[in-house]
C-alpha cells in the first residue's frame, strides 16, 4: 500500500475513536511508524488529511446514490441506497461528530462541503424521481423538496443526536447499530408516500429498524474501501 | 433590573452577535460598565452563565408548549407552538449553533440536555394527543414516536443547515427569517397526518412559509421576556 493510502487510512482510525481535535499529525506519523517529515511530504498539514478524507467520504457518497440508467428502480435498490448512507456515515462519523468545528477551521471545506450538499440533494432527488417511475412512491413536487431536505438534515445529525439526547442513555458512546438505527428515522419520513411493495413491507421494515443492536463489531473504520481513498 | 439580569441579558446578546467562543466575562463586564469582580460576584464563570441562559431558554420552551387543559386544541394553538419554538430558536441561537462544543465544555450542561429534551419530547407527545383528540391528526402510535425524534432533529440543526449546506447561498449569516423557514420543514414533516382544517390550510401555509421574506430586523435578543431570566 501507498505510504500516502496509509496515512488517510490510519488517520481516519485515530479521528474516529479519539476525535479529530486530540488527534495531531505527530500522532498520526508515530502510529504509522514513519518520521513527521515523511507525513509532511504528503500532506502539509491535518486540514490536508481532513480535506482528502473528505473528499473519499463525498465519492463513496455520491456513488452510493447513483441511480440505474438501464432498468427500472426496485424496492431493494431503495433499501440499498439507506445502508449504504448509513455504512458511509459509520465508516466516516468523525465528519459529523464535530462538523461545525471543521468548518470552521477550513476554507476550502466550507465551500466543498457546500458544493456536496447541494450534489446529495440533487441526487436524491434522481431517486426519488426513479422511485415514483416504478410506481414505489406517490409524492408531490413540493413535497419532495421538503422532504429531501428533511432527509438530510436527520442523517446529517443522527450521530449527534444519538450523544446529545439521551435518546438512548446517558454518555451514549456512538456505536454502529445506535447509527444504523437512524435508518428507522429515514423510513418515518418516507412511510406516508410509500407505495406498492414499499408500503407492504413497511411494517416488517420498521419492526427491522427500531431496535437497537447488541454488537460488538470489529473497528469498521479498517473496513474502509482503498479505491476510494487513492485520487 | 438587577445586575444579574444585566448580565445574562448583554451575555446573551453578545453571545448570539460574536459567538460564544469569542466572548470572555471581561467582554460582558466592559460591555456593562461593570467591573469584573462585580461580575463574578454573580457568575463565577462564563459557563455559569452558559447554564444560566439555558435554564431560561428551557423555561420558555417547555411553557411554549403546554397544553391547554380546560379546552380541545385548535388550529391555532398548532401554529402558536411553531411559531413559539422558532423564536425561541432564535433568542437564544447561539446555543444551537455550537451545541456539541458546549455539551462538550460542561459535564451539568450534557446532564440537563439530556433532562431537556426528554422534557420536550413528552410534551410533543401531549401535544399530538391533544391534536388527535382534536381531529387536526390522524396518526398511529409508532409513527408518531418516529415524528417526535424527527422534528426534534429537524428543529434543533436547522440553525446549522441554514449555515453549511449552501441551500440559501454561499457563506450565510444566520437571519431571522432563515430561523423561521424551519417552520416549513416540520409542517413538511408533519403534513402527511393532518386532517380537517389542519389539512385545509396546507397549502396555504406551504406557501406562506416556504419562501425567505428579505427583513432587517432589529436585533431580536433585545426583545427576549425578563420574566424567564430571573430564577
Amino acid at each position: 500500500m501507498k505510504t500516502k493510502d496509509r496515512i488517510l487510512i490510519k488517520s481516519l482510525g485515530l479521528f474516529n475513536a479519539d476525535g479529530e481535535r486530540n488527534v495531531t499529525t505527530n500522532h498520526i506519523a508515530a502510529a504509522l511508524n514513519i518520521s513527521p517529515g515523511n507525513l509532511y511530504y504528503h500532506f502539509r498539514s491535518k486540514e490536508d488529511i481532513i480535506f482528502a478524507l473528505f473528499q473519499a467520504y463525498q465519492s463513496s457518497m455520491l456513488d452510493s446514490l447513483s441511480v440505474p440508467q438501464d432498468r427500472v428502480m426496485t424496492y431493494d435498490d431503495k433499501m440499498g441506497y439507506l445502508e449504504a448512507i448509513f455504512n458511509q456515515l459509520w465508516e466516516y462519523r468523525f465528519l459529523h461528530r464535530d462538523l461545525g468545528h471543521l468548518l470552521e477551521e477550513s476554507q476550502r471545506l466550507r465551500v466543498a462541503y457546500r458544493e456536496f450538499a447541494k450534489k446529495v440533494m440533487a441526487q436524491a432527488y434522481q431517486v426519488y424521481s426513479g422511485l415514483r417511475e416504478a410506481d414505489l412512491v406517490v409524492i408531490g413536487e413540493q413535497e419532495v423538496r421538503g422532504l429531501i431536505v428533511n432527509i438530510w438534515i436527520v442523517t446529517t445529525s443522527w450521530a449527534s443526536f444519538v450523544t446529545s439526547s439521551g435518546f438512548f442513555g446517558d454518555e451514549v458512546a456512538l456505536s454502529r447499530s445506535h447509527l444504523r438505527r437512524g435508518i428507522f428515522q429515514i423510513i418515518c419520513l418516507e412511510a406516508p408516500y410509500l407505495k406498492g411493495e414499499a408500503r407492504d413491507r413497511l411494517s416488517e421494515l420498521m419492526r427491522r429498524y427500531e431496535g437497537i443492536e447488541n454488537e460488538s463489531q470489529p473497528n469498521a473504520s479498517q473496513s474502509v474501501e482503498l479505491g476510494v481513498l487513492t485520487d
